[in-house]
């Protein structure tokens, strides 16, 4: 286990990750999470080189933080984009609009008109109603239908909000040809935190015999969008990035061919790794003489940043200053009076027995899906802060 | 069922309530919650009929309106903070410091000095790290112990995150004496929207078992902090204010007499049926030709104001200016890329089978726990608008 304070005199501040030797330098008067734009590059690189001819479309929504959005432009990443603001934040940031898809298939009139409007060219939908709008407000326009496969091995699978069935992706694809429109391809979701490439080999299947399906229907395709599912580690294996990703795209390349355009939209794959909260505990507490386990409140919880732990799908890992000391399960909980507000009951985490209230708690690999999830001021605690270097 | 729209000629504008006729009347470009301070007012008073000598602490955390404080403060109410940044709110609106209780039992150390110096003198309690923490930064404070009370009927029961057992109670209130607190009495949590007074007995009695044990102890109790649970209509049949306020103090009284001083935190039942959401339908679709159900997505969410939403707990009411049409199942969802941001699927709601997107959604009762819950900027959203009229 590494260690993060400069003061445990066995290990050298020298050999510590820039992230920790920021984080030990300083002190933080609320929960802060740091990201490393170093390691958000890194991490393009080594899923580029595994990608090879796919377009990574950088998944905003999982760190909008405008400094990552900068870099990513700067390494000729692409976006896909949820919303009109996340459009925005691309184009100020120096993205080409042809380089961005917005990729919601939930989108207010308006902002397809807006998007259409700034150039915009590549839309997401999976039901009669959305190609209708953006029929509407972004006349002639590519288009590509989202499909549900309902055959996950990922440690988080989707439910049925996104996507159509095989049938209605063909009806949609011909009415996207009546309204005007451009249908080029088909996206689906191997499921968030799909932990080695293998685990895609049934997604893939089962995209593959709906994509031959539409062909055989006599509609042309030239683009499949792979979606996201590239993992972050929380404690249990996943493969390294280049590898991982160049299994998948030897994978779909065997099913899809060598020449069709393929988009991956990693987002938690891209800069979960890059970030690290710094928290403190508040309370450490048994409720009863007979309590097996203790309680750790610390100052972030489900509605400050740690959403991801609804239902223990989410294993943070945590650290601190006395892991070498003995250590014991603990239920935890955020700072909050909502008696929801609880992150692990069900699997207890082991912490150090000399656990107490001040001490800091570092949450490893939290630079997805953490600060923009986080409340306005949920029982008067500000957001999570967010620092990038 | 009420129509909000001024086109709906069968129902003449003068006979709408002053919420509605300030909705019908605009536009709003994003999901807004609108708030009366009338409507507030009333509740507080009718509470306030009700529960007699009590005490009302307000619950800050299920609204923090700046508006909704002052309106309090001038009509005498007293308030329950969960944080310094409440608490401070609540200064700046007027409240005096000894009608304020720091009531969330996980508070930082350099708060409880902060609130110290502020004049706040009532801390909340259920370990002994927090007693430590109340006597080291706010000397000679007085402290109550919560108490975990696990026979709720409530619609949702809190969990184990907040209170100890009798025994560690006992032991607590020895330990704030030893500290030089000055530990006047106990708190418990009835459990969240407690919809008849009767659902009480249960937790009653088995607080006043405890509340005589620790006096059997040689404990001197003055106060007893009945904590929230008072109900809003959310479908299901709830008793009245001041009736179900009534209703409890009777039960309160004659189980812990008549010259304990009760404090009562309502905070859901005095302010969410004083707000209305007005939301937009952004698509309507089905998955697949043999759905039973449609899919209707709002431009509100999980994430974005409907947390309460989580496990389909508290099930809102909404209206459309179609109500009057034929009537269909529907699975409910926010605008958010988020799989896990459906609100409601096993228990589907009737919405008119004419519903399209654009259709304005008035959401009912949802005054309490939704402006602040609501994400900084989950998928490039912005946070839920608050008018208060």
């Amino acid at each position: 286990m590494m260690h993060f304070d400069g003061a445990v005199a066995s290990t050298p501040v020298a050999t510590l990750s820039r992230l920790d030797n920021y984080i030990a330098a300083r002190d933080f008067d609320r929960p802060t999470l740091v990201m490393d734009l170093d390691r958000v590059a890194d991490q393009y690189k080594a899923l580029k080189s595994g990608l090879g001819r796919a377009a990574i479309h950088y998944a905003v929504k999982a760190n909008p933080a405008r400094q990552i959005i900068a870099r990513l432009v700067d390494l000729g990443c692409h976006f896909d984009a949820a919303s009109k603001a996340e459009i925005a934040l691309c184009l100020q940031e120096g993205a080409r609009p042809c380089d961005i898809s917005f990729g919601n298939t939930i989108k207010r009139a308006s902002d397809i008109a807006w998007a259409h409007s700034e150039g915009i060219t590549l839309f997401a939908a999976d039901a009669h109603e959305e190609l209708e709008k953006i029929a509407a407000h972004a006349p002639g326009a590519s288009v590509y239908i989202r499909l549900i496969v309902e055959v996950s091995m990922a440690d988080w699978p989707l439910s049925r909000k996104f996507g159509c069935d095989r049938d209605m992706a063909i009806t949609l694809l011909s009415y996207a040809k009546e309204l005007g429109l451009n249908p080029v391809g088909m996206s689906f979701h191997v499921g968030s935190q799909t932990r080695q490439a293998d685990m895609w080999i049934p997604t893939l299947d089962a995209m593959a015999a709906i994509w031959h399906a539409a062909q055989d229907a006599g509609h042309t395709l030239s683009m499949l969008d792979i979606g996201g599912g590239f993992p972050a580690f929380y404690g249990e294996a996943i493969d390294a990035p280049a590898a991982y990703a160049s299994k998948v795209m030897e994978l779909v390349t065997a099913r899809f061919g060598d020449t069709v355009h393929i988009m991956a939209e990693p987002g938690r794959g891209m800069v979960a790794e890059a970030g690290v909260i710094v928290a403190e505990v508040m309370l450490v507490s048994r409720k009863s003489d007979r309590d097996m386990h203790r309680w750790v409140y610390l100052d972030i919880g489900r509605f400050s940043g740690l959403a991801e732990t609804e239902g223990e799908a989410i294993r943070y890992q945590f650290e601190t200053a006395r892991d070498d000391d003995a250590m014991g399960p603990c239920v935890m909980a955020g700072p909050s009076c909502d008696s929801a507000d609880v992150l692990y009951e069900k699997r207890p985490v082991q912490l150090p027995m000399t656990l107490k209230a001040g001490d800091r708690v570092l949450i490893r690999n939290t630079g997805a899906y953490t600060s923009t999830y986080s409340s306005v001021c949920f029982n008067g605690f500000p957001p999570l802060a967010v620092e990038v270097i």
